[in-house]
């Protein structure tokens, strides 16, 4: 369970963080900013803001926002009915993010593992994104992020997204 | 034609609107930035700037300039094969554009329509749109858009672009 109030507070961050990306929000869209605790009570560590721009059935664009080590737990996207799991670009517009996917483990991670849940992250290959870097991640690949020092601004273009589906290593997800 | 010099001072001048809206590009993609000039000779009036971010068979996501006044000409996407037309949605990050759909038309427009290319011009159904708005543009739908008096950045999300298969107003394109 997240308070109101830690919603309501996360999404000021979200919008401080926004405004030094130089990225403008409508009024309407400032109020649904969706911050997501994935139901672990802990979003300081495991969690993210973003806003849908748009979700169509057959591309998404959203806006993510990652607080400073605030990180999105380990997760994949399968396919659904004929089509095959989501594809996603991420692309960097502000601060650091640590993106972790499936292939050869970096002997040495830059990100902390959120503590207590180090058996729900199980891939490390290493990507480091700063602004203007992006990294597309296949269909079906196991994959979780981090926000850098001073957290992150990433842009996510991909195919349609139906997040019901998605699937999280840990199962008390 | 495009001179070579032209080609260059619109890359910078796109690079500093990019600088403006806080965009951030890697050295690579600042030597790829696409000057389009639809054959016209005339990119001050007729144009546009662009880089690809991504463009899947799933996807696609492109950040466009317009320099103040200047004109992305009308045109559609048609069906190609058994997939619809492309879909796009414009998010203005920087600068205002004007953007002109099929629908009731304004009695008096924003734009000012390209000297001697008026009759290239035939849908005014205008469309407003300062940062942080957007529009989605439906399959199969004849539009255009110019620049405001600063110029714009705009985020274009979209289906899968096939530009090769456009169908522009003007014979001459
Ligand atoms: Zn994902
Ligand atoms: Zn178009």
């Amino acid at each position: 369970m997240i308070l109101r109030s830690e919603v309501r507070r996360a999404q000021e961050r979200t919008m401080e963080l926004f405004a030094r990306a130089g990225i403008v929000l409508t009024a309407e869209e400032r109020e649904r900013i969706e911050v997501a605790g994935f139901g672990l009570g802990q979003l300081e560590a495991q969690g993210l803001e973003l806003i849908t721009y748009s979700n169509t059935d057959r591309y998404c664009a959203k806006e993510l926002v990652l607080f400073p080590g605030q990180t999105c737990p380990e997760h994949l996207h399968p396919p659904v009915g004929e089509e095959p799991g989501k594809m996603e670009t991420f692309r960097c517009r502000w601060g650091t993010v640590y993106l972790y996917v499936e292939g050869d483990a970096a002997p040495d991670i830059r990100a902390v593992i959120p503590a207590g849940s180090e058996s729900h992250y199980t891939v490390f290959h290493e990507i480091v994104l700063q602004p203007g870097e992006q990294y597309t991640i296949p269909p079906g690949t196991k994959h979780w992020f981090q926000g850098g020092p001073e957290g992150a601004v990433v842009s996510e273009f991909s195919s349609t997204s139906r997040d019901e589906f998605d699937i999280f290593t840990d199962p008390g997800i």
